[in-house]
């Protein structure tokens, strides 16, 4: 029932907001055994990591993540995983405007009429730092997981695609956008750098595909694997719609535009499973798995934290302009990449075993 | 944990398969005292009834619910309100080919991938005629936010979109595709009538907005109010994309272009609820809702059952073809869109409740 | 979060009133492929049918069950197994004192409490009636664990206790107490025929063990096996006090008394599981099953409905007299027999799954 | 669905070894605006803390606790409380012999069998350190409960129990056993000293009563608050056995005996609350409250750890011998009083929360 957890067997609950000491995370759920310390979570923080270029927020986080329970002689212990990563550049500056008044497109209105009041530093919960402690659980669902293979990558900014043609899954990690197109990620700079020069800010979509999944993993009617994939990805801040294979575009075509024929499989045989002729479906029948790849895509809008003075009221309701201090990324969207991944892992993580307790 | 059931405090499971004796829902946490018989939930299961017009399944059944417990003396009384419908026109026919072999598009192979073995007669648990439970459970939700108006219809079939100009409330009970705009109603006539007679399918766009919802419902950071929208939503049978607000076209919009300003409401006095002046947000900030109404897209795929022959396989594997004979929709996306109010009803009223209970 | 649901991975919900059309289960999460037809369920129910013996209420229900969904072709299909039973039996009588005054000992005014009015009939869901729903469920649960072997038996009757030197399980079928003592059966057959005249009633403790459960069932800490077992039968109607292993005796033993050392089977050999010499835990030990029998002891009651008058109130607060009329088991714990048996299936049930999704 | 979390909308997790860096706990569904710091949770801990009577373990912890978020100057923001404690103590000694070999009466063969390894210093997540995350987050629920008083005290050690005609609530703070009735305070030091100079241990009971919980709190089936408390008390280390009122001893009662009549109250008057006559039900019908105290009584076997050698066998399934070394708790019981009272205020506040939701 907690709304800061999330997952059936494989189960996580973060913790933590903006400027406090620290953020975290308790997984629990976890399988006995597995191989694990630090140094396999820290990788996928550092690729979330602010700060590592022009087209990302400055602020400077380390962002090191301590395990302190759940794991001894460097296995897990099937007990309570809990992650801990301090907050250490909570630079300490005047919030007296945000205090007193709410900054447009952000939850600070929200919150206010959630639960009277607000930690307003750094907008608190709401902010999208607690994204670190989901990509520490991602970090360890993935070791749950060994037989999927996760790959997240932005494919549009600023209404600007990638050519599918110019894909290539190595450029990833080669520029600061997690995009697979030189081409684009060429253009993107100017895109990124001309919306965080002139203060404004500019959304993205982010893809992501889970290669490896068997058959299976998934369940009607309420725990749909594609059900599951939407509310863990709607939960990421700044993201406003989910795909799941051709999404909104499959209402645009035809019931045989829009199949994916089976036939036997040439390499596992008459009795294996069976060779998919297109995968429209992203990899989901009846929210069930089929032995496809997982696709779905993920809308980022631009974060509201803009420079160009709106209007906003005052937490007595009087009328003012607002716009927006500090570091702020100009398109969220591209730090999304490594939330999505560990999104995509913690839930089929969390399929894995469900499928593995009723039908294993 | 149950995956056939939704909702925190209001919570509903369903059950039954499409050619079994009956289907229905247990709502448990309906708060006591509210009004209610079976004549308040039959309207809405009429609406989404099959067989009201040449565009729907021909399917007939009557739908008729029972209210089996949780009522006294015409009101709701705190204890799990059993609803059941029995199905009458489960026609006997020949399933030996969809017991041999998986219709492409269905969960068919998806489902013996998982259990083994499916109840293959109509699509068993994965046939959309379990909505009918989740539309009798809705009705009773509704009861639980009287403060709430929710409406959808639908706004595009096969590509052709309404006209935003030509939007009329009235009209949407007035035709048989839940249209908004006589004009495009009149043209989903030939698109739909077409894929009819040449047993294709077409897809379609349900979008749902609620009025009246207060400030404060949701939560962070994984009971957001949108993300239990899009779990609902994509649990919906044939549903492939879930938007709230502008959703994919807000990652095309600037920081500036995406903003939602407020100001003092000119209604309500300086410290009332702000008036805001756009709603790109969709009614959600931070997962809680802002006041101004909640709206929402679905994209419904083209019902996977056509004429045309397709390859799959067999349950042994071997390479066969198929088509689907029988009574189908050629466009599911329309009686999609009680199901959308239904399940739009059901996660609001599961927060009020949490809200009311953490916050009240 | 339903409180009428549960379980965790094999979870059921019941539905249903005393004196509504009909009772029920919902059943969610049982394994694909096991089976099961109406004539496996039925014979656990007529073990608890009332009106078998002049020891029991004379309410006659032949409590016959129906299957309306989760299986096909015999066999369960990992869908959820919607279980009814109708209520033949609801004499129609007049129930206006009861619904204007409160009976004492019964839930009556804890209803009106909760939820500003009942439904009054026959104690409506907080009638006994409710555990029919329960054994049903349980007899599902059952073939989950074929490797467990479940026993209950009432061991003391308004304080008579059997005498364990006369232990013979074969007896309990054999007399309508569910006693493995003859010479017990036969004392109680005055005791409870006693109460029975005098319009009076006696409390019961009821003893189950289940051997055959493998070591490592239950988890720390809040899902202990224990601690699952003492909600579940503590849910019970009537049910006051529950007991694991040695229970309130261990606390008046010294830790040598309380001890349970292991030494090598002799049968397994030096790999295999321990042999025990002794069981004052029950079989678990930090919320995990040891491979030892659990064992657990339940304290129900007397029956609060008596014919002695007594001091209550009605619904608007004024002073009254009451005594109950109608049909009541002057022992309520002997028909608790077969629903702890449920109890601990569903409860084992749920943990062998548990255990297989988190460490199979 | 975590082993690792209690509760439905009040809901804490906690994570944590003996001899890990820290334990802590998450608390989730605070409402928000409740006054806290450190200072308003550390007495609970201080009451629990180990070594400040030779009576109890020598083990030295400060037990400070920190909150590391869901607070806002002094204020809960209903976001999660997360709460630490480190661990500072932890006496770095040789644990080969309980690495290799099994405890008798603890967890360890248990943890191996369901994990396949165990962290084996100091009894790892089956330590009764855990408790201490508990009683931090039982602190933050009687923040949610000011209506309630909640007193839990000693009634019987080794077999000795308390003069009720004794009773002296004031008594319970001035002695090393929280015993209300100093006589038998006097005989205990005798009684727990014999046991701690000769290796031995002693089990106890624990009285728990809960005042001013207003009628209504509570649910049925399987949310009975009396359930609820059984499976919160159960899941506390040591713990054998639950009674709700008069448990066991109801069970020896007639249905005349065991009643509770009510008559209007004198202090409110006709419309108001009853008042009872007796309170065997200790204050619950139906798993709802009725208004009257809530008592429940828990028994706590004698801790396992003795200096007398116990047969066991080793890892690899060989016969050996062990006693237990170390800082140990000649009676468990006596620091159960804190935990007992921590479960007690956080089932409570869940089910305040849950009432004020669905029926507020």
């Amino acid at each position: 029932m907690s709304v800061n957890s999330f997952g059936r067997l494989f189960r996580f609950t973060t913790w933590g907001e903006s400027h406090g000491p620290a953020i975290g995370a308790v997984v629990d759920g976890c399988p006995p055994g597995l191989a694990i310390d630090e140094s396999v979570i820290q990788p996928f923080l550092d690729a979330r990591r602010p700060g590592q270029s022009k087209y990302t927020t400055q602020r400077q986080e380390p962002d090191a993540v301590r395990i302190l329970s759940g794991v001894f002689e460097g296995r897990t212990t099937g007990t309570p995983i809990s992650l801990m990563i301090e907050n250490v550049d909570q630079r300490s500056k005047d919030y007296s405007e945000v205090a007193q008044a709410y900054r447009p497109g952000h939850a600070d209105y929200a919150y206010d009429a959630k639960y009277g009041f607000r930690d307003y530093r750094g907008g608190g919960r709401s902010s999208a730092r607690e994204t670190a402690s989901r990509v520490a659980a991602g970090a360890v669902a993935r070791l749950v997981i060994p037989e999927v293979k996760i790959l997240a990558y932005v494919s549009e900014i600023g209404g600007d695609m990638i050519d599918p043609g110019n894909f290539d899954e190595h450029e990833i990690t080669e520029n600061p956008f997690f995009c697979p197109d030189p081409a684009a990620a060429k253009r993107w700079e100017a895109i990124v750098d001309d919306a965080r020069k002139s203060g404004s800010s500019v959304g993205a979509v982010v893809e992501c595909y889970a290669s490896g999944v068997p058959a299976g993993w998934g369940a009607p009617l309420y725990g749909k694997l594609d059900a599951d994939l939407a509310a863990a990805m709607m939960g990421i801040n700044a993201v406003k719609g989910f795909e799941i294979g051709d999404g909104f575009a499959a209402a645009r075509l035809s019931g045989e535009q829009n199949a994916d024929p089976m036939r036997p499989s040439r390499e596992t045989g008459p009795d294996g499973a069976p060779e998919f002729l297109a995968n429209h479906a992203g990899g989901i029948a009846g929210g069930i798995s089929t032995g496809q790849p997982v696709t779905c895509r993920v809308a980022f809008k631009p974060t509201s934290s803009i420079l160009t003075p709106q209007q906003t009221i005052t937490r007595s309701g009087e009328a003012t302009e607002m716009f927006t201090k500090g570091r702020h990324d100009p398109c969220v969207g591209i730090r999304g990449v490594p939330v999505v991944e560990a999104m995509m892992a913690l839930v089929l993580a969390d399929h894995k075993l469900l499928h593995r307790g009723q039908c294993g």
